[in-house]
This record gives structure tokens, sequence and C-alpha cells, in this order.
């Protein structure tokens, strides 16, 4: 029998070309593999059709579509942003949420269509590559891997030239300048002059975000969220996904969620990346506010380190260790009493909180308030202070002779 | 001969009160010291005179000030950038930060003026005081604290009616509504209407920013740092201390620096705050992305859990601790590369850094770009994949049977 | 109707005084709860009847007795075992897992019996106060709290003439020169020669381990865990508490688990202690290297500060807390896999495992061996050490330069 | 000019067999180091000669040996010691602390030797290749590597072959069945039969150390650090080396140091390992002795992530990493008052602290004691506590409801 090699297919050129080419370099056939994250716009549906055909016409066996997006946002955005998962404290890690489930769909796709060998475009020095073979090694160890453009050096160049001679499909003549990754939870953009850190970058980066700069009207908004996970938008009842879309389209307006940042790459090399993401910062935004209100000082002290930890794990391609399950149980334990509303100011790039209330909360106001029925005793304070401080107490005195 | 106190005084209600009450009350002379932090308004340097005539109409034997700008600057307020010190993320230890100054003062002038008693203002429900005495017992253990708010429970009310009753020369009418420290770094309110968490702050709440949603042009800044020290400003040299007030100046300006939150208090409620501090913000935006480029990646890991856990310490009143000096020690290491400039746009409320440049920067154009001239060796990366992930595979394998 | 104190009371001179000096002081019954954690030995279970008897005849209007050994065996040393909590790396936490037990069943017999007062005879210079009552206020935050010994200052002597003038029957003269608290997990001693830190533990201050340096034959023993619980014991199933009990047996017998050490308070001093723990060492032992064959890299890794802050939360009384809750979730997380047997020599003061065998374990002799059938692709291997340093590599150059 | 290769030699086989193989396979010229760090025994110098003489013999142009006892002492032990460094809570990195120091030789004499290359002995399994290569890219970064056993899939029965063939003066009948690495941190062995991990060591595996279980008299010693370092040994001063080398044979000679293990290897395998290391095991005991008397408790704690943190770094071959730098001064500064003296028993294979004491101590006799004289004021403990468990009292509070 014929061997199959599942590969995760963009619809972009190096994918396109890559079916064709590993056909003819394996004798394999290719099981072209697409996943609706919602990187082709919310209403064009259509556009999946189109990438589902385009890998027939350059030679798959089969092409399937999955639509995938109340998937992402449920299983791979949700625990992020329980996470408040922000790579050195600013990406909301948009590629890397999506590698671990195209993984699974692909390994999915290789047991059901009988495939050894699985395939992506990823180049050799980013982080995507370890995203998906450390996933596929977690969730199919027993398939063998190729990598075209890392392992067989493929480029821009060769696989144009490629397309052409073999007549594939592709208007090659449709170059952006940017090289981009997007989904629901954001978009993420690199180019040549932004390699340049010195450079800013221009407004025609940008798909999902207008210009914070421009003026116009601020939007005020409520989200609920029970237990961690939104709920709802100005009292409407959401799906997680709907959340993201509609946060997305209502913060996108005014600008929010641009990010510009060196980033460390697990390859080892530092790397200037540009990102939008209105709707995952504006829930994460939304939900530290909450956390703020109902998670208690120890708990949220330490929580801190464990969401830096998992942010790194899901940057690192580790989604499938042992260690991301162990953190995600510290997680959802942390997340039962985030259940409560908090009202946002969005304008002018920035969601701004100005109102929060629980019914779990831990703000007491008979405790904080320095009006009448104040009931904190102050007595106590006294003897806090003094041993809370005897360690240093003692130790400074021993200093003196030091 | 006749006992002595040395009082930590602002100039307000309760310590103006203070100074007679301690006399009467324990027999001791009173020595008020006032300590300038900036608090005053920069030009305002004759306020500074009035504070201290004031201490002396009321009683005082003495009444010091102590100009401690600049050293408040370079002693307090930098370290806390090296640190990127944000207490839960946010707030930049503009209180907590003055205090172990303020009790270093307040230990020499005991030992100069030959008091046993230092007093302070602060409530028995609030952080301060734990940073006045924690601060006090690491500096000079021997001298008795008396903090008549807490311990003597003097309220507002009864500030005023003694203070009417004595004569002294304060103006109770000018009663503000709202509860305020300031100083260089920034300032902090917390008022009544804000006890409740739903509501959301008013304009006449901020004087250091002015509204962020108001349009005006943006304004573009250049800050070069020196191992983690603002050195220059658009090419103009700066002390640290020009640093902090040309940028609370021009970041607030743009409204930069505003934050309402809820806060975990050291004595173990939450609270309802607003600060607004724009140099800080303005200062650490820039250093931590001068540290992107800078520093490398397992040390930057790292150093997020030292920058958050010298926030706590800073915020709970362990300036002094053993647990301080050690983590300033790995920070100070740390900044020895943080050389370069960062090029920002100041404009509604955010402060967005658009470049950034280094002679010690570990950013490699050849490393990283994707352009010609890519000196990154990709074959590498098929090895590295394999190793990093072997442990989860490994593990994923024997999960299967779980 | 009138008020009840509930008292935990351990039968000894401190609170079998305070049963009569409660009930005159307050005019309030007192309620004596004793609990039965292993302390009076396994066999002598006549001697909680004494007690029960001792608390009525000192005027206790009701003397209850509760029989908790498994309990807390299975609630409160299982979750240390799991956490290998060792404060300070060494000491098991015997009297810090035994009072948030004592303090559930005083919350209990508080509400059954109708009290409002609760009742402890700790010092107010030691940890044990600090774990009663903040264990109270997390499950009963309604009770006040009287402690006798801090908050009127009973002394020992003190107390010796209050029971000859009341007649109380306690046998004052069998005075042993240390103060000891004990329970199943362990022992501690605190005495007067020993507050010389230079001054070593003598052979009379033990009872639960036999000299170590005195020769005998070794013993040999197989635990066999099943997620992280102890379920056999050379073959015998066990429940935990019974594992326990033999291994204080056989371990003691071979003098192991005896601590002496130098300790940090959680009321900021440093003390003295000595402790006897044998079973509880033996089982960390053996649980601690069957994690090393059965947890992940990086999950053990993560896992060592996740212990250590468990160790922690509990000696600190914070038992009851919302982050030692999310602590356990991490650690139930991780301990799915523990399943297997560990052989153990016991000798000499030493448990040392000689092996271990598990089928979830992650050692691969494929992978390992040096011998024929070697699996592991050593060709993979420099394109990862390459990687792995590239950071540092990238650094070391700038650092040249610095 | 004839290119030169800089050749880590060990004297045995391997690279024995290396010298003549990269001679001819490259055309270079072999430059051997061999680096004593005591792993030839302290009498035993004349050893060092026969090694030069055989890399000459086997067709060295230069055969170098560097006397390091000291410096390995200084530079690389000391630093562990001060962190307590134990892999997985047990390993004294006696490899790992090695390669640092022959990779700082290796690239002194690359320098002046004029080479290109550097080359070593190491397996592409190990943790050796990359301590090795990691450092060459830290300090040499130009330099190339090659790793004959990894590249060119070097076996012993080839290398043994080849060594006939060439008529090498090596004793290949010599077999050892263990495969053995040591210096005067410790000796580490691995084997075939210990590869199954249910098998116990034999006696025969050791060589630093006795049995501990034969009956022998305990040996007293008392071990004075100044800030860290050991600098007296029963009140005689000696070197680090001197510390090292008399503790090996004290405690050596109780059986103290033996480590049996199953250890993660950085390349993402577990190994079974087999340690002897009495010197170190015996001083670390006494130095983490010392700390817990003069080290303040959040410090300790604190220390405790950072001592397991650098251990972490030092055996993952990242000694010359910034992360590396910046945790040592950290506790560079926290062993400032690391000064005193310990004794303890060395017996049976364990090493028994019984006393401490330090000038610079934190423990106070008056605050600890319960005798009279104590000055520790009770009264502040009722506030203390309060406060202390407030945060938690809050949310059982919240917590019943939810």
């Amino acid at each position: 029998m014929t061997d199959r090699i599942v590969l995760a297919y963009s619809g972009g050129l190096d994918t396109s070309v890559a079916i064709r080419w590993l056909g003819e370099e394996t004798g394999a056939e290719v099981v072209a593999v697409a996943i609706d994250l919602g990187q082709y716009g919310g209403e064009a549906s259509g556009d999946m059709e189109v990438v589902r055909q385009r890998a027939l016409d350059c030679g798959a066996v089969e092409s399937i579509v999955v639509e995938a997006k109340d998937e992402f946002a449920e299983g791979f955005c949700l625990p992020a942003l329980k996470a408040n998962a922000l790579y050195m404290d600013r990406y909301p890690l948009v590629s890397a949420l999506s590698r671990p489930l195209i993984v699974k769909h692909l390994a999915e796709a290789a047991k059901m269509h009988g495939a050894t060998i699985v395939s992506h475009g990823c180049t050799g020095k980013g982080n995507d590559q370890v995203r998906f073979e450390v996933g596929i090694g977690a969730l199919a160890p027993a398939l063998k891997v190729i990598a075209p453009v890392r392992d067989y050096a493929w480029t821009r160049e060769k696989a144009i030239r490629y397309a052409e001679e073999r007549n594939l499909p592709i208007d090659v003549n449709k170059k952006s300048p940017y090289s981009i990754d997007q989904n629901v939870w954001g978009r993420a953009v690199e180019t040549g002059f932004l390699e340049d850190i010195w450079n800013g970058p221009i407004e025609d980066v940008y798909s999902y975000t207008s210009d914070p700069s421009q003026p116009r009207e601020a939007d005020e908004v409520i989200i609920s969220f029970e237990a961690g996970t939104p709920v709802a938008i100005d009292g409407q009842k959401v799906t997680v996904l709907e959340a993201i879309q509609q946060l997305n389209k209502r913060a996108g307006a005014q600008g929010i969620g641009r990010l510009d940042m060196v980033e460390d790459r697990l390859v080892g090399i530092k790397s200037r990346e540009i990102y939008e993401a209105p709707g995952a910062i504006a829930l994460i935004t939304a939900h530290q506010e909450l956390e703020s209100v109902t998670v208690e000082r120890d708990l949220a002290r330490y929580k801190r380190g464990v969401d830096q930890r998992w942010g790194e794990l899901a940057y690192d391609g580790l989604w499938y260790s042992p260690l991301k399950k162990a953190l995600d149980a510290f997680i959802e334990e942390a997340q039962r009493p985030v259940t409560g509303d908090v009202r946002m100011t969005l304008h002018a790039g920035r969601a701004v909180p100005t109102g929060r209330r629980s019914d779990h909360g831990l703000y007491d106001f008979n405790l904080a308030t320095y009006d009448e029925g104040d009931e904190f005793d102050q007595s106590l304070a006294k003897g806090f202070v003094d041993l809370w401080g005897l360690p240093s107490k003692i130790a400074a005195k021993r200093d003196a002779h030091l």
C-alpha cells in the first residue's frame, strides 16, 4: 500500500508547493488538512472551500477542512485567559496556542487516513517547528516528520519557480511584504523593514485594529465571568468564541491590542514581532481585574509565577507536557471564585477597567472604609507589625557588626 | 533631661495636632522632621518653609526640613526602576518607596537630637505603619514608636476639635474630600466614593496627569540608559531626578500613568486605590523595552520572579531586609548590559516604544533575518527539537496507559 | 443560657488547670475535647479514657475523646507525603499537620455543644497558636479564642500552685525536663539544655527511635505506592495509618528519623528543635525515589518549589488557605503516575533506596543503556547542544566588550 | 600553516585513540591537554607524567598537564558549596563542576597553541558534551568542535581494534566493568548491571568510601566557615582544597556520601547513576547547618529556590550563562554572615550536626528560651495571629458560599 503523508495546509505558496513536491520526493500520497481557526474572517467561510479545492488542484488525494473555531476558543484560548498568558508580559501567544490544536487534528487525520508521515511548512529558526513536532511526539510518537522548508532548504524563490514549472494554481505575484499568521485570538506580522528594531511599525502592518491615535468616541463594555470563563457581554450571553470575536471588533475599533516587541525565541535568538490581539488583550485585562477582587493575596502572588511558567511552556511547544497539566490543575482551582462583572472603557488603544463587582469578592467595604462602620480592629496592628518585622530587626542588629 | 520625640511631620492636620498632643501626653519635647520628596511641587520650595514654621507654631522645639529629592530618586526610585517594580503588575510603589527614606532621616534626627521615641501619623489598617516601624526596627531598634492615630484612636473630628481648642495654626476648613500621598515618583489618592469599587474615578481626582481622552498632539521621546540608569532624554544628559521630573511633565501631559486598582494590603484586606505616576510608568516601560533587547532569555525569565518578589518586599515594608539586599545584588548584576536608547511615543494615556538600539544588544540581525545574509544554521534545529521534546514524548507514551 | 467553651484538651497540666480556670474566669461551661492522633501509643488506648475522665474531674461539663488516627493519616499525613513536605528541607511537620485536624474537631464540637468560645494551651511565642487560631478563623470565624497561657501569662509554676490550691487531680511532681508533642507522624522535643545550640542531644531525649550508632542487623523493606499513596509493605496491603505505624517501628528500630535543627519560627525567631519521625522519613525517602523514576523532568523541577511552598504554608498555619488548595490540585495531578515499588535498606540511622520498579516509569533501558540495543539517536545531539547554548554564546560575545 | 586541534585528554582509551585518529582524519596536529583535578589521587602525582607521555606516544605534537586542583576547589567547588548545590536534592555535581574548568583551559591552550578546533571524548547521550560545547561557545566561540565518539560513532570495540592496528601504547585488556569520572569533589560510576534500576549497587563499585554498615568508631569534627567558605577543620586552618581532601578521607572512612539515583539528564532521558562524594556531602551538610543559624528566614526560604536553579544551570551546562552570574551575586550577598563553627559526628554513613556557634548568629537565646529571662513580648502575638490569618478568614467565609 502506498504511504500517506498528512500535511498541515495553509493554502499559501509553501504548503501548496509542498503537496506536489512531497509526492514526487517520497512517492507517498498527500492528505491536506486545513484548520479554520478564524484566520479567514468570520463571514468569509467561503474562503475555506477555496483552500480545500486548491489542495486538490495541487495534487492532494484528500483535502480536509476542519472547522475548529469553537474548539480553539474553548480548549486553547480559554486556558490562556485563565492563566493571563502573556509571554514576556506582553505576547498573548497567538500562534503558540494554535499549534497544539492543529497537531491534534493532524494526528487524528493521520490515524483516519492511514498516514505514517506528517509534514508542515515551518522554517528551522522559528518556534512553530518545535510546537508542531513536540506536539506530534506527544500525541502520535510513531509518525515521522518532514519539514520541507527546513529540511530541504526551500526558499520562496525556489517555491515560485517550482510552482511555475508545474503550473500549480497559485498566484505567485500576490506577494505581500509581510509574513503573517492569524487566528481568532490574534495576528502576528513579521517583515523585512521591521528587522531593524529601531524602525517603528507603519499603519499598513495592521489589520485587526484601527489606528488608536485617531479621535473617536469611547466604548464602554461590561464583561461577565463565571469561574474565569467569559459568559456575557453587556448582559448578553456569549460563548467564549463569541466573546473573543465581539471584543476583536469593539476593542479593535479602538486600536487596542497592538504589540511591538523584541522576543526571545526558543531556538535561542531574539526576533522582532508585531502582534494585534484586541479581543485577547481586552479579555485578559478584564480577567486580571476580576482576579484582583476575587483571588486571595497569597494565591494571587503565587499565581503570577504559575501564569508566567504556563506562558513559557505554551510558547516553548510544551502544551502536552506533564508540567502544563499540573499547572492547569492549579489554575483551575484558583479560578473557582473568579465570577463577576468588570466594566471597562475601550478607547484610544487602552482597555481601562472602571468598575468591578462580584458576589464572591474578597473586597470588604466594612474592613476597607475609613468612614463610619469600619470593622477593622486597629488594635491588632501593633502586634502584627512588630512580629512581622522581627526577623529583619534581629538581622539588622547583627549586620551592624558585620 | 527631658525626653525627645522625633515626629515624621507632613504639615497636615494629623501631625500638626500630634506635635502638641505628644508633648502634653508624654511630657517630651517634639522635634518635627519634614522630608521634601518633591511632594510640594518642584518650583514651590517656599512651601517647605511654611511647613517648617507651622511645626514650630504648633509647639515643636525643633523643626527640620530635609531636602531629599535627589536622594529619593537615586537611592529609592532607581532601584525600583531596575526591578521594574510594579506591585500586582501595576502599582509603582509610590508611597512604599518613600517610607524607608523617611525612616532613615528620622533615625538620623533621633540620634542627632537625642530622641528616644519616634512618632508617625499612620493609621492601623494601612501599609505605611508597617513600613515606618519595620524600618525603624531595622535602623534604630532601640527607639520606641508612638502612632497617635492608631494607638490612641485619633479621628479627623477629634483632631479638628483639638486644634480649635488649642488654637493651632491649621486651616481646618480646607477639607479635601481626598486622602492624598504624593512625591516625585507619583501620587496616591483614596476617597469615600471610590470605596464602592463599581464607581469609576472622576477627572477631579487627578493632579499629575491630564485627561488622556482629550485629543492632542503626540510627543516623541528618546530615553537613554546606562546599566539600567536613565542618563539622557532626547540626547540631553539628566540626573535620575531630572529624568523623573521631565517625564512627569511630558507623560503627564499625555495622561499616562493613571492607575485604578483593587489592592492586596499587607494587613490582610483589599482596598481601592487610585494612583498617578506618569514619569515612573514611562521610565519603567522604556526600561523593560531595553531589557528585552539586552538581557539574555533565561536571565530575563528568572528576573521576572525576582522583580515581583522585590516589589512585594518593598510593598510589605521589608526594604531593609536581608532578602531585599540579596535581590538587589542579583538585579545589579543583571543591569550591567542594560545600556542603550528607547524611542517612545507618548500619547493618549500610552507610552509606546517604537524603536530601541544598543551597543550591548543581543538582537542579531544576521541571525534573525529571513532575508539574505542569514547566518542561522537551520540544520541544527531538527536535533534540538527532537531532544527538547523527548521528555514529553516519553511521558506521553506512558500516559496513554495511565 | 450559660456560655460554653470548647477546650483543646491534652490531659497535661496546662489544659487541666485551664478547665477550672476558664470556668471561674468567664462563668462559662467547659467542654474538653481530646484528639487521639496516636500520641498515646498504638496499644495504650486505655490512656485516652484516663484523659477523658481527668477532664471531668477537673470540672468539664463534657469530655470528648475523638479517635482520629486514620483521619489524620489519610487527610493530613498523606498530602504531606505527596508534597515530600520537609520544612527547611528537614522537619516533616509533625505538630504542624495535627493542628488543622484538631481545629476541625474543635469547630465541630463547638457547633454540636453550642459553644461560642474555643480555648487552647499554646504560648505566644510558638507556631501552634497561629495554626489553631488561623484555622479557627477559616472554619468557624464567629468563635472567640481564649489562650490562657498567652493572654493571661500563665506559667508552669502558677499552674502548679493553682492545681494544688484547687486540689486538681494532676500529679505535678511527675515533671519531665522536656516539652513534648507527639503523634503518629512523629515527635517533637524542646528542653532547657538544648536551648544552647552548641549542646548536642543526649540519648534520653528520644522515644520513637533506637540509638542508630548501636550495631544491629539491617532491615530490608519494599514499599509499594499507588498514585503517591503507600498501599503495601513487603507485599502486604496496608492503610496509610498502618504504613506509618509499621515503619515507625521498623525504621525507629534502626534509629532513622532523628532531627536536630535550628528552625525559623513564624513569629520571627529562631529556635532549637529535636524531632523523631522514623515512619515519615522512611516514607518520604521512598516516595521521592519513586517520583524520580515516574515524574517527568520539568514537572519534577517545578514540583520542588511547589513542595517547598506547601511545607511553608502548613508550617505557617495556612492549611485552610486558598493557596494551599491550589497547590494540592497541582500535587494531586503530579501524583497520577507515582505508582510502583521501592526497595530500601533500613540501617544505622539511614533509609537507603537500593531498587525501584514501576509500570509507569519513565526510565527507558533502551534509551539509557550504553550496551547493544541502544535506541538513542546520538546524531540529534549536535543540533540540540548548539541551540541550547546559543543564548549563552551570543551573550558571552557581547560580554567580552562589556 | 597546519591546523591544530586541542584535545581534552584523559589518558584513557577513547581519547588516546582520538589523538591518532584526529590527525589522520583532519591532517591537523593534536595538542593534548590533561587537567589534574585530583582524579589521580593526592599522592600519585607521578601518574600525570605517565598520562602526559602517553599522549606524545600516541602522536600528539604537544602534551600539556595542567595542575588545577586548587583552582577547581576555589573557583568551582566553593561556589557549589555556597549554593548547597545538590541536583535533584542529591547529586553534588561532581562532573558538572569540572567541565567548565576544563573548557577554560582548553580555550587558553587553543589560543596559546594556535588551534582552531577543540575535541572531546563525550558521547551524544550524556550531559558532558553539552557542558563542553556550551562552555566553548561562551569562552571561545570561534573554535570548531569535533566529538569523535558522538560525531563519528566510535565504539569501544572499534577503538580497541584501531589501537591494536596502530600499535598504540594502551593496555586494552585492563577493561574495567565501570565507566568512571572522578575528581576531588567526588566520583561518578556507571555500569551495565546498574542499568537495571531494581539492582542495588555492590561494594565493588566504590572507591572513595568505606562500607558504612561496618562497625567502627565515630569521628567528631568541627568545621569553621568565614562568609560561607570553609577555613578551618578542628581549629587548623585549611585551604578549600585541603578541607575537601581531609573530609574526603575522614567522611569517606565512615562511608558518608554514597548516592544511588535515577537522574534526569539534560538530553531528555533518565539514567541510573552512582556517586561518591564524602567531602562534598560533609561540607554541604555543615554549611546548610550554619546557614540555618545565620541566614534570615525570608532570605533562607528564597535562597532554596536560587540554590536549586543554580544547581540546574551547572548541571545543564550553563556555567558561563548570564543567569548563573546573577545567581552568584545573590548567593555571595547571602553568604556574608555565614561565619561560625559546626560540630558534626561522622559515623555509619551519616554526617550529623550536633552543635553550631556563630558571632553572627540570629538565634537569640533570650528570645527563644522558655526559661527565665525571656525577652519575647507575648502580648504582640494576638494581633499578629489575627492579621496573619485575615486573608484566609475572609476567603473561607466567601468559600462557604462557593
